[in-house]
């Protein structure tokens, strides 16, 4: 007679019903949840956040995932490393805020000192009886991804060459090298991070929700022209003109789709309604031009790379979304609104026209997978069929996800 | 080493002392609460909540048992309906408050659109490639019993109709089905759902507690005849001559005692004390005439039924009380005081004449559950003796409830 | 596949890496939180309260571990004896606040009335068919250890004789038995017990932490001299000249270490700085002269008992400190001060001037506590190496609580 007993987790990925959502268990149960973290969130490339948020040699930001407090700082050479953020002698945690600058890392127990290298600065031959260069801290794998901070926990890190190779050129021209963080919103949502990114994969809740986000965009006209072919002309004729837009300023083609790019990755420029040079409530810009933009209107490239990160990034501004797993029904979800580093609020822009859009999607959004939280919590939950036209890229996700948890494999990439 | 090792409940049951209160285990073990749940709460019938609560077509009120939500409606012919509160799509809550009013139930995540019959209203066989008859809502047993809506989580229902033939025509008079719930007030109380009916079985704890209760009724007064046999002639005259006057009066007899009147249900009129026609502060009335009554003073109609609602009614309000178990620790209480529908608040009655007897007399019970539940979760309580006069109604509970944790058997009537 | 596997108790004590600190599972796993229960604080001598905070026959106090609750009285001979706190009817909890006088407990139940020796004072032969005799509250043993109370929750209470004999006489002189508790704070800190003890036993952390408290003692310099040897003769001719003094004043004699005097306890006198009379902030009394003292500056008295006491007394107040332990990673931690009991607040002291140097350095080390916590969860801490010289008493600590552990064994005495 247990209380609760453990799922087999075999059993439940073979007992997935094909081209549908995911049974309650993988949405609950801790112990999914534990595989969650222990053969995806710790073995993947994980967003920790924005370059920008750590300019200067020294300036240092820490993020934890389960248990596991990270600090990731700029070194001396001005490149990004990263330390689990626990000290060699008795475990204290070493940086106790946020973000914060320091030239060396000091336990606050007992004044162990560390180098930016992670190297440890004290003698412990003497008084310790052990060489400081095993005390050194333990570094984690780190990527610039043209101004976005990727880390893994695992010391053998996945290759992120073809993520890289796909997402650099097409994120570069929009400086995220030279933005700032205007603003952050944390969120606690009470759902699964799956939901959450599920939520992600489609548009077909976007009628019912998101009014603001559905004016700006072709996401519903794209998922209208699949349930009506003889609305895919017109739409057609639009992302023609907008590539050939984008092609004449140097920058990546697209179109209105919201497919992958790599099997576990997607970036894409997507045109924005006419009217419409950035994702704002009324169209217009909310900010100076960011990166090489030397003019308005380069529709929006969207970023994802599972498991935690997605971003909008437009002309004048980025908005980028970081979620961290907290257990099987909880995840904290971090919204970033980035823009030229120089941009000064008050004057160059204000929050009251930079965040309504992004900050009502997201919130819309939140609502959403709470209640799906619940539902998928019951007794009575039974997967139902996934839309074959509007739910395509759901199914997608939840195929890379029962993969991931089957084991080890081989990356393929199936753009 | 197990940080809790799960007990066995089969021992546990089996080393039962008779004539006493359970062992901690079942107090306090999540594996004992997970039986419960599963052997008596998901398979007995349940008070959701009162039918006035919803009295015209469309009407709906939500409620949750462990994690399933329900949603309990009044549908197109007026007829209680229960369903599970899930969308047979990506599985979300449908109705995310405590009640509403809606001619269709419509899914906020992509809009799936169901009948008050709970039938699928969008097309899905083309699109989703499923008949939508195979994707209606899951249906619940449901039962208004006079006004008292009972729903059971299990699809074969135990026969209700043993209750309804000892309750209705008691209950009748009483008009609930014409009732309006004037107050709600909900409590969270740290203490196992049996404790807090293990309370509700006896009045043995009425003098130390319950000084406003005490004087309005028969209970203390009955627990010294039967400590003191010569009391027992003037309990019975009052009897006697309040039970001339309900039979004047077209109704039910009863007495001053609160046994079962069936194996886990209780339907007995009481006499009040000389000078209440009501359980109010002063024993004067508190609201307008409810249901069939044409003159004051009937009593109260005392109705329990196992596991997890009570009532008092009287001629001018009721006081119903529903239980709902969280964990082994900790139960949600709802009390809702009803009067006619047509009182009006301010004019035909007001609530500091109203609520305060039931008020009071409920936390002071909660407080005595939380005391008791601290107590029994210690590793030195044992269980004590039953008082052999004034807890054999509390002995019939535990009883009852060993008996249900054993395992289905014939339900045979014990009154 | 199980969410949260339960770690070998033997394998993980086999595992302990000389002279350092714990594994993560000793701090972090509720299976060794659920020994540590067991094996220890189930086991050993604890301390509950000052004896003074029940100077009269009926005055009571209650104290919690996990889930047993127990009242601790004066009876009516004035002798200290405790009871578990449960009715032995129901179960309820009969002392519901923290400190209470009555001439007899009476469960608020049904009012079950006991002497204050435990005896059941209503007869229960009759309704209840079982003699009153065999329904006594259950005792448990207690030491008045010259005006602190200790406990043992198993009836065989280890010898606590080599205790007080090494206490007693050193004690004494402070009166604690003539004392009142002038203030007390109680700290939820989110850390193991063990964190908490460790941190209590070396000074290694001091330079960087407690500049108020390193002041007024000699811990410092003291750990300075094994580091430099030629910094320990002026230390010793400090140590010397203040023994003259304590001798002198018939006291006992001490030094500036922070040896244990047994195998888990230590009482030690030992020299403030000059110019210091008691641990305040400028060194000068903040109280009256207590107990049987004539004259200022008489040292600290460091009295530890493990696994959950420890107290600084000096001649005008004591800072007693009893840690609660909650669960594998919280624990509750009372800080009381103590001072003459006819010392009138606002003339005869002001907190303001008693409680800044040790609320001040406690509350430095729950800081500490906490990030350290935080920092052995971490699935990348491992444990380092003590320091030889400045943490050789934690890494006692270590070795004690490890051995307890193991399992009974005799109890020598290493000093």
């Amino acid at each position: 007679m247990a209380a609760s007993p453990s799922p087999d987790l075999g059993a439940l990925i073979r007992g997935h019903r094909a081209n549908g959502p995911l049974q309650r268990e993988f949405y609950t149960e801790p112990a999914v949840f534990t595989a969650d973290m222990e053969r995806i969130f710790r073995r993947r490339w994980l967003f920790a956040g924005p370059a920008c948020t750590i300019p200067n040699p020294g300036d240092w930001l820490t993020w934890s995932l389960g248990n596991d407090s990270i600090v990731v700082l700029r070194d001396e050479r001005g490149a990004i490393q990263a330390f689990h953020n626990v000290c060699r002698h008795r475990g204290s945690r070493l940086c106790t805020s946020e973000t914060g600058h320091s030239g060396r890392l000091v336990c606050p127990y007992h004044a162990w000192t560390y180098g930016l290298d992670g190297k440890l600065l004290i003698n412990t031959e003497k008084e310790f009886g052990i060489d400081r260069a095993q005390l050194s801290l333990h570094k984690l794998p780190t990527r610039d991804l043209a101004g976005l901070i990727f880390v893994c926990f695992n010391d053998e890190a996945p290759d992120f060459g073809p993520v890289e190779r796909d997402v650099i050129h097409r994120l570069k021209p929009h400086g995220l090298d030279r933005a700032k963080v205007a603003h952050t919103i944390d969120y606690v949502v009470p759902a699964n991070w799956k939901i959450i990114f599920e939520n992600n994969r489609e548009c077909y809740h976007c009628p019912p929700n998101h009014k603001e986000y559905n004016v700006a965009t072709y996401d519903v006209a794209r998922d209208m022209a699949k349930l009506d072919p003889r609305k895919q002309a017109e739409l057609d004729a639009r992302v023609a003109e907008c590539n050939a837009r984008f092609r004449a300023l140097g920058l990546d083609e697209g179109d209105a789709q919201s497919m992958m790019t790599g099997e576990y990755w997607r970036a894409h420029r997507t045109p924005l309604m006419t009217g419409f040079t950035t994702q704002s409530m009324d169209g217009k810009p909310v900010a100076p031009l960011m990166g090489d933009f030397k003019e308005r209107d380069v529709g929006t490239l969207r970023l994802t790379i599972f498991p935690n990160f997605w971003q909008h990034a437009g002309d004048d501004y980025a908005c980028a979304t970081r979620i961290t797993p907290v257990s099987a029904s909880e995840s904290h979800v971090r919204v970033m609104w980035l823009v030229h580093k120089d941009a000064v609020e008050g004057k160059d822009y204000t929050l009251d026209r930079l965040l309504p859009i992004w900050k009502l999607t997201s919130e819309q959004d939140w609502k959403i997978c709470t209640d799906q939280q619940i539902g998928v919590s019951s007794s009575h939950y039974i997967p139902g069929p996934y839309s074959t036209l509007r739910e395509q890229n759901v199914n997608h996700f939840v195929e890379w996800y029962l993969g991931e948890l089957r084991g080890p494999q081989p990356l393929r990439k199936t753009g």
